[in-house]
C-alpha cells in the first residue's frame, strides 16, 4: 500500500451521507481522494435511500399527530413555528389516573415511521406497560422541517442552523411537556428509548432534563465518539475484527484488494473493468469511488451484524459477515481477489439477487442533514491503523474536515462543543456522581461499542455488554430466532425498567409532588 | 380602595427596570395605569443606575480579562463573536497539580464589576482554600455586549434574541473549560457561586453542567418563582410582613396611604402638593408614579434589611424596615399620612440627606436588559393580595404583560419554557433523584425567599435558612457587625463546600478520571 496517498479525512462526513435517512450512524471512512463534489455524491445510495414503508416487518397502529414548535428554543428570534410530526398510541395506556408511563422514542436522524417500524421493543413494552408510546420526529428529518419544506430547511447556513442535538432535545421537552398538560398526566413517568445517535439523545435527555424522564434506554449510542475520548481507530478496528473472527484469510483478503484495487484503477481500461467486474450501472470515475462503496458495506455490515436475517439497513442474511467471508474465502482457486470480494459485498448490495447493476452518484437529497451535523456539532474523530485494520492507513485530519465544512456549508465545527455541553473526560464521574437510570446496552460486534459506555458507572447507570449483538439489536421486535443472550438482555431491560417505574410510583404514593 | 381601578399587571416587566443593572432582583410590583411609554420611563432611577465601583467595601484584586464566545451556542448562525469579560484572580491558587479548586461566580444581571465588590464571601474564602477566583460577565451587561456595543446589542429584538439565561450558562460552560485546558487543569474543581438570579444561574449550572461543577452556592435564588409552582402573592406578601413584623401601626399607615395618594392625585394641585411633599425634581404626571416609586422602595428595603449599615443598593442604616417604621410611627400627632409616608422613605432614597430633589423618569439605557428577559423567559407571576398585602390589591394578568411585551419588545414571552428547561413541579424530586452538591440559601425577611428551596431536599442538596436573613446577605463581605447566626450560616457553607472537594479528591486519587 506503499503508494496510497489516499486522504480520508472529512471520512466522518461523506460517508455519513449514504445512510443518513436510515436511523443507524453511518460509518466513518471514506477513501476517496480530496473532491468535495465527487465526495457528497460519492454514497448516494449504498443502501436504500427512501422509506417507503416497513417490508415483512410488523406493522404498529399508531395516530400521527403534529405539533408546532419553536425553531429556536434557546434564543428569541422571531422565526417561523415548524410542524414536528409524531406518532402516538394510546391503546394500552392505562391513564393519568393510574399513572400510566409514557415511552417516549428520541427520533433521531431519519423519518421517524422507518424508526417506529424497527424498534418492535417498544411497541411491545407497552402492552405489558399499560405504556402510551410516542415517536416524535426529529427535526430536518422526514416531514418534520422547518420553513415549511426540506428545500427551504436546506437551502443554506442560515435556514440549517438549527439542526442541533440541544434543540432537538428541547423538542422533545416541550412536545412531552405539553402533551401531559393536556392529557392531566404530569405525574406519568416518562421513560426514554433511542438507538445510535438516538440513544445519545436519550441518555442525553435524562441527563439534561432529569425533571421530565425517570430513565433512559440508550442502546449503541457512542456518546464518547467524542474528542479523544476514546481511541480514533476504534470504529474500524472493530469492523475489522469482526471480519477476522469469521475469518483470518477473508480479513486478509480485504485487507490486500485495496492495493489491487488501486493499481488496476490506474491501467488503460481499468476502469472499465473495475466498473465491469462489480457491475457498476455507469463507469467509474476513480478506483477510490469503488473503495469507498466496497469500506461503507463492510461497515454497514458489521453493524448489522444480527443472528437472524434482517431487513434493516438491507436485506440480509443472519450472521451477515461471516456469509461474506464464506463467498471471499470458498471461491475455487484461481479465482482473483476482485472476482472474491464482489462475490463477498453482493452479500450485503444484492443479497436479495434482484440488483441488475448498482448505483454509486443516486443523490436525491443534495444536502444531508447528518452531514451538517458532522460539519457543526457531530464531530467524531476516526482513523485506520496500519496494523489493526484492514481498511488502508490514514491519520485523522481535523484541519482539512473543517475547510471542507467551510467550502461546503459555510459553517466551521465546533469540535469541542458536544464534550463542553454533554460531558467530556469527565462524563462518566459525572454520571456517577450525578445521573441515575441509564442503561447503556451495547453489542460488541457493533463498531459504534467502542464509543460508548462498557461498563456499570453505577447501580442504576449500567452497562448492558452482549458479546454477540451488533447495532442496538436489542430494540428490534422480537423474532422466533432470537439467540438466548438477546432474550435475556431485553429481560433485563424490562426488569431494570419496572424498577424505575416501581421506585416512581412508590415516591408518589409515599408524598405528594414536592 | 375602592376606587382603585389600576391594573398592576406588567407588573415583572416594569419595575425590574429600576435595578436590572443592580443584581438583586428588581421587586415585581408596578401601580401605574396601564401606559407603556410611561412605564419604561417610569422607574428609571429609584436606585444609583451606574456603578462607579465600591463606595467604602473592600476592594479585591483581579486581572480583567476577555473571551470570544459565540453568540448562539445552540445554533450555527452565522453570527460575529463577542468578547465576555471576565474578572480572575489566582494569587491563593494551589495550581493543577495540587488540584487547586476554581471558585466561579455566575455573573447576573448587571456589571460584573459591581458583583465582584459586592461579594466578599468568595474573595475570603479564596486563600482559605487555595482557589483560583473567576467572575464572568452575564452577556448583555456590563462590557460583554453582541455586536460590539450597548445600542447595537439592544437595538431590537433581532439582536436582543440570544440574551438567555442558557446561552449564558452555556458561556460559563465554553470559558471554564477552555481556561482550564490552557492551564492543564481539567482535574480542578469547580465551586460555583450565585446570588438573586445568579443564584438561580449556579443551581442551574450545577443541575445541567455536572460535569463542569462539582456543586454550587446557589444564594437567594427564586427558581420555583414560575408558573404556579409558588402563590402568586408570596413576594409582596413576605415584603409586607416585614414591615408587620416590625410595627403593626406602620403596616397599616402604608396600607391605608395608597387611597389617601390616590384621591389627592385626583385633586385640582394636587399632583403638585405631591411633588412638593416628596421633592420630586419634576412635577409628577400622575399619583401612580408616586405609588410606583413608594412601592419600588419598600419591596427594596426588604430585599436589603440587613442587620447592619449597607451600601448594596442604596447607602441604607442597618435594620432598614426598623428604621423607617420608627419614621412612619413616631412623627407627633397630627403628622399627616403622607408627610409620614415620606419621612419614612427618605431612610432608602435620602439615608445619606444630600439628596435636593428626586427623579422619577431618569433612563439611561432605553431599553433594559432585564426587561428584556422578562419578556422572554424569566416570566415570574406575581400578585397583591387584599388581605395579607400591604401593597394595592391587584391580580396578576399574563395577557396584558405579553401584550405589552409584544408591543414594547417585538417579542411573545414563553411562559412555560423555564420550568420545562429546568424543572417545574417536578422540581425537587428530580433534584432528589438526581442532583447533588447544592446549596439553597435564604433569608426568609428576603421577599425572593418565598420563590425558592426551603427545605433540605436530599443529604447534598441542603437548604439553608436564616430567620433574619435578607438578600443574598451570605454573600456580602464579613464585618464586624456580622450577628452570629450569620458567622455560623456563612461556616455551615464552607464546611459544606470543604466536603465537595474533600469527595472530589478522594475519587481522583482512588481512581484515574473514567
Amino acid at each position: 500500500m506503499a503508494n496510497f496517498h489516499i486522504r480520508a479525512s472529512l471520512s466522518f462526513l461523506i460517508s455519513l451521507y449514504a445512510l443518513s435517512s436510515f436511523c443507524i450512524f453511518p460509518p466513518a471512512l471514506s477513501f476517496h481522494r480530496r473532491n468535495p463534489k465527487n465526495a457528497l455524491r460519492l454514497l448516494g445510495k449504498f443502501s436504500r435511500s427512501n422509506y417507503t414503508g416497513p417490508i415483512g416487518a410488523p406493522s404498529y397502529q399508531f395516530e400521527t399527530r403534529y405539533f408546532d414548535q419553536n425553531i429556536d428554543h434557546f434564543a428569541f428570534s422571531n422565526l417561523p413555528k415548524f410542524r414536528q410530526r409524531y406518532l402516538i398510541n394510546t391503546e394500552y395506556w392505562s391513564g393519568p389516573d393510574r399513572l400510566g408511563p409514557i415511552f417516549l422514542y428520541c427520533g433521531n436522524e431519519g423519518d421517524i415511521e422507518w424508526f417506529a417500524a424497527n424498534t418492535g421493543f417498544v411497541w411491545e413494552l407497552a402492552p405489558r406497560f399499560r405504556a402510551m408510546v410516542i415517536f416524535p420526529e426529529h427535526r430536518y428529518y422526514g416531514e418534520s422541517m422547518p420553513y415549511g419544506s426540506y428545500e427551504e430547511a436546506y437551502k443554506n447556513a442560515t435556514t440549517l442552523a438549527h439542526l442541533t442535538a440541544e434543540q432537538a432535545l428541547a423538542d422533545f421537552a416541550v412536545l412531552i411537556t405539553e402533551l401531559k398538560r393536556n392529557l392531566s398526566s404530569q405525574a406519568c413517568p416518562v421513560v426514554l428509548f433511542g438507538g445510535s445517535y438516538g440513544g445519545m439523545l436519550a441518555a442525553w435527555m435524562r441527563l439534561k432534563y432529569p425533571h421530565i424522564a425517570i430513565g433512559a434506554l440508550a442502546s449503541s449510542a457512542p456518546v464518547l465518539q467524542f474528542e479523544d475520548l476514546v481511541p480514533t481507530e476504534t470504529f474500524y478496528d472493530i469492523v475489522s475484527n469482526d471480519f477476522r473472527r469469521e475469518s483470518v484469510d477473508c480479513f486478509n483478503t480485504i485487507k490486500d484488494s485495496w492495493d489491487v484495487i488501486e493499481s488496476e484503477g490506474q491501467k488503460s481500461n481499468g476502469l472499465s473493468y473495475l466498473t465491469e467486474t462489480f457491475r457498476f450501472c455507469k463507469k467509474l470515475e476513480s478506483s477510490d469511488e469503488l473503495s469507498n462503496w466496497l469500506s461503507s458495506a463492510y461497515s454497514y455490515l458489521a453493524m448489522g451484524n444480527y443472528p437472524y436475517p434482517s431487513d434493516f439497513l438491507m436485506p440480509m442474511p443472519g450472521n451477515p459477515i461471516k456469509e461474506v467471508c464464506k463467498k471471499i474465502d470458498n471461491r475455487p482457486n484461481g479465482t482473483s481477489i476482485l472476482q472474491r470480494i464482489f462475490e463477498g459485498v453482493s452479500i450485503y448490495y444484492n443479497y436479495t439477487g434482484t440488483a441488475g447493476c448498482f448505483d454509486l452518484d443516486d443523490d436525491p437529497h443534495g444536502m444531508n442533514g447528518w452531514n451538517w451535523q458532522s460539519c457543526t456539532e457531530m464531530v467524531m474523530p476516526m482513523s485506520s491503523s496500519k496494523n489493526t485494520s484492514m481498511f488502508p492507513t490514514y491519520e485523522y485530519d481535523y484541519a482539512s474536515d473543517e475547510e471542507w465544512c467551510l467550502e461546503n456549508y459555510n459553517v466551521k465545527p465546533r469540535p469541542t462543543w458536544i464534550t463542553t455541553q454533554f460531558g467530556g473526560h469527565g462524563f462518566k464521574n459525572a454520571l456517577k456522581t450525578f445521573g441515575s437510570n441509564i442503561i447503556f446496552s451495547n453489542g460488541l460486534l457493533d463498531p459504534w461499542s467502542g464509543g460508548s459506555v462498557l461498563e456499570d458507572i453505577s447501580e442504576t447507570i449500567v452497562a448492558l455488554v452482549t458479546e454477540k449483538g451488533a447495532h442496538h439489536l436489542d430494540l428490534r421486535p422480537s423474532t422466533v430466532n432470537d439467540p438466548d443472550w438477546l432474550v435475556e438482555q431485553r429481560a433485563t431491560e424490562v426488569k431494570l425498567i419496572q424498577g424505575w417505574l416501581d421506585e416512581h410510583f412508590d415516591r408518589k404514593t409515599r408524598v405528594a409532588d414536592m
